[in-house]
């Protein structure tokens, strides 16, 4: 068994973890903290745990945390570089949900988090947590950053044309739509249900955090800075997320044939066959991404489909996912649950 | 023209008032005022206001509210008994939005507002702002407390009953149903739209502030205290309410007949066809309740539907009813949207 | 393994039947039927069964049904009483989620479905596939009529009042509110998306054929036919069932440790503590009823707060349930899933 | 008075105008017709036009649509190509909502919309109606082919850019959304709220009717063929449309000063202010499109956000403009309609 701790666990990662972690064959729930809400059972905030989890939540001083194997960060950015070196001096495995291992060079963490990074340490040893990438690192890693959700689509969507050096890095546009939980769990006037319900719109679009962090790995794949607009929307839904990704063609190829076989025995990843589109919820709550690949028209650009239900494997599942590979056990381990649908 | 005033329009009853008295043929919109937003063009905070209404939010003090013919309050609790006083030495007719005015008594008022009542005249000389009741009152009304949204619905729905003495007064249930926008524009995580949408509950079930002042409204047309439940519930829609009221018949009458006769000729009340059912689309945005009289399996039970939408009828659009009513105007003046369907 | 199949597997139920059992550790899908998408496989019309389940539709004919342990028919009405006598001859037990076998009155059947029952045997010998209530009968059950979703509300939330004999049976009221998903998975114009977003109603008003079946339920608890008024409405969500019901006291009792020593054990029921509020996201895809018992004001009607799933403890979930009692297996086995919240 | 003819008025479209006709200073609503509704009161099928509308369906041969001044169709296509020739030569002004008369070149009409053009007469007189664009010739016309929605957002948002020849005209990308109401009132599968409720997923990517009417305009404002992609795709909420739109940039321009010249004085265009995000609900059941103009990353691509509601400015209230344009009528009348926020 996996002992596990949990830093902030309030919020939709949070319990999406907790969704996930209950019914893992090996996974024991030792712990999971929030100082406001201390004392408090975690089924009272959320009952679709009662009889499921009897854990409650207590401050990081009372969490025996340095006794756990692997302890996850469900909290807002910054906590983990906090209190992470002294746990990974104890011996313990950590996974950042939030930025603080994301972006490899801490001066943009500073100018897109508005904070010093003050782990550097960790920082240079973190692994970016997606595994169809970076599978052979995360198993032997410590320190783990887990990608965004926006990422984790744009990535899966480009990283086999970018390897294949097929496509213009220069100008590439992911047009990209989230439901609203990709937001979070937080007292805000613009995340009110009157606010966004029967509502759409754009937003970010003079800058988002998960821009750099695209361009950052993108980047890598295609061995060359690369241009990149990344425009993200919200949709009226609770879970669920779509990048559109459109890039220029430079180079000829079966590119139907080329996903497949990048993607070749992933268990998480599902290149649809050609003409196929995919909706959200078809991996609503499940640790899935599909991916379907046009090209308009005949011409000369491409255009991916790459969703994804932004808790799971946008997030928690991806996490669980990443706890399995460092701690030797099978990649899939408590992550088949089924898209819900309807 | 009317010169108007609207104390704290940030609200949704705030924008609902500016929607309605944009197009009003006879309303001159003079100032809007609030603390926190002074000096934003109010088109900046709804730009569905752009190009439609110019005004900026002012203080309180800027706003020459005193040079008003009405002012509206779309406020928290308690602002307009505290300004209120002054207004009315002014000669400005007041109408307030929140509960200030509604409950007669105000040892009622501190047990459920959870403050003193700082207007005991105003309060006394207040009339019911329900035009349907209190028409000939309204007309000569210096200060005016609009009923609630849940208030309305029940009101409408059970006069008729008991002013004619057909059902008993002693158990009446009123199951109601509210779409978001009733518990108003609040940075509130139990508003968010990840914790409504594609979700039901009851709440408020311990007991609610609209109890007190329907049971008070009831009794007076019973002439007797009335026993009542009532157990509202939380839609994820944004506009839109429905009670489904169920009282026992005591006495045998022609219940269509007796609501047709109580209705008839009134612009705002559609009692429906025997065997119909409103849905709450068909009033969005419009100053309409519609009603439905039902007798389920012809046993003694009488069942009526009774449908509004919640910031009109049941906030705005009646206030503007009341204000064309104080103001020696058609009732129905600036009135006659029609429900925005689909 | 038992070995299953579904008759009718294109609609609402018989997708949810296939995420349950997709993954039950002892269910062995060997065929489901679709006379008008024969061929096609499940996962063409469902994606969110890619790489989880490869069966296609077959035909009733092509599908080996009789080699079955169990058959559950998730289709229209009277599918079940056509095909239930040949495969229970055969030795099939068969679990039908439509109404064959729901009323023991074969003139209640035709009054309400317009059609003559057409295998009075097996509707004699059937069980009703509530578990809390018939365990001990479905053990040894080889027929069984599954309950309709909104009566599992009304019937789980009225039995241990009725048994105790404390409410006045003949003046129950059940004012029940569905998610969309409940009316099926049908082209149906009233049922577009259009139509019911943002829209509230109550339907079936003048009489819904759950009514005689919740009613023929209670009558057998409280030992005389109760009279009793239900009352559904279409709420804008897809999943999610509550019935708020309310029923006269007759004798004094502590209502609260009634409901908790009528249910427990039961793994599927959670009797909320005193002052609850279930909301229906709490059981999103799981397969658990939320109780809650209210007595507003301390007056002298109680209110009972029943809330599922309607799609699992509604229909296929109960089912598996069902499946589990009738195959020897544990009764909760497979049907450890979580709520997804949010 | 316009003397008012409707030609199948059961759709949305039909709603719409019915909702906008009502309450124009100067329409008069003389027919609406249905084949299949004929007879039935238009308030028994959309009961928010109760006591506002008075008239009852009528076939095509009882509604003297000849003594018409203007007859709108708002049906499926083909029927306006159908019953167009005999009402023009009757004097009667017709304004199609469906594709009749919306495409120059009949082939492509066959070609997209599988049946052949019978009015190649009317189809060559026939002006687009997009009054921003052919105000002009709208004033003249008998006979007008409106705009589909999507291609209404598409052209006002490259209009400027494409005049001015700032931008490459051979990779226009259009990334549009649409709420549901696009697809219209029909009884189909793909249409259900449980199929799209919470659910986001793009459609048409082989192919989309609106493209080649897109194109043909654009390529008329650039002065030659464009290369468009065009992917819509289906937000689950009821009304709105957004087409984020890309171009990559030829020319340096002060873009924003390009679209507020273009558009000065344009009664329905918003150019909002630099760095603005147009939300759909500011324009629900307005006539309004709402532009905001970004260059993300200060790079060599525009991005056009271009907003409207799909069933006023997309359909029936550009339609009512165009019937004020034809009828010498001031262009804004019976328009001045505010979006209904929240």
């Amino acid at each position: 068994m996996v002992k596990i701790g949990i830093v902030g666990g309030t919020g939709y990662t949070g319990i999406e973890l907790l969704r996930l972690l209950a019914r893992h064959p090996q996974a024991k729930l030792a712990a999971i903290t929030s100082r406001k809400e201390s004392g408090m059972p975690v089924a009272d905030m959320f009952p679709s745990l009662r009889r499921v989890v009897d854990l409650k939540f207590s401050t990081p001083d009372e969490a025996d945390l340095k006794s756990c194997d692997v302890v996850f960060f469900a909290t807002p950015h910054g906590v983990a570089m906090d209190m992470g070196p002294e746990l990974v001096r104890a011996g313990v495995k950590i996974i950042d949900l939030a930025a603080d291992f994301r972006l490899k060079d801490p001066a943009m963490f500073t100018k897109w988090y508005k904070m010093e990074h003050k782990a550097l340490d960790l920082l240079e040893e973190a692994v970016y947590g997606l595994p169809e990438i970076n599978r052979a690192a995360l198993k032997k890693a410590r320190v783990v950053g887990m990608p965004g959700c926006y990422p984790t689509t744009v990535q899966l969507g480009l990283k086999p044309l970018l390897d294949a050096r097929v496509i213009d890095p220069t100008h590439l546009i992911s047009d990209s739509k989230s439901g609203v939980s990709g937001a979070g769990r937080k007292a805000e006037m613009n995340l009110i249900y009157s606010e966004l319900a029967d509502n759409f719109m754009s937003y970010g679009v003079s800058g988002h955090r998960h821009h750099p962090e695209i361009a950052q790995e993108l980047s890598r794949f295609a061995g060359t800075p690369v241009g990149l607009i990344f425009t993200p929307h919200l949709v009226p839904m609770i879970r669920g997320m779509q990048s559109t990704i459109y890039a220029r063609i430079t180079k000829e190829a079966d590119f139907q044939q080329l996903f497949e076989k990048a993607y070749e025995g992933e268990p998480f990843i599902d290149v649809m066959p050609p003409g196929s589109v995919p909706d959200t919820r078809s991996v609503r709550g499940a640790n899935t991404c599909r991916l379907a690949i046009h090209r308009p028209q005949g011409g000369d650009t491409l255009m991916i489909l790459s969703v994804i239900d932004n808790l799971t494997k946008g997030a928690a599942g991806q996490a669980v996912q990443v706890m399995n590979l460092i701690s030797g056990l099978p990649e899939t381990m408590g992550l088949d649950g089924i898209g819900l649908v309807p």
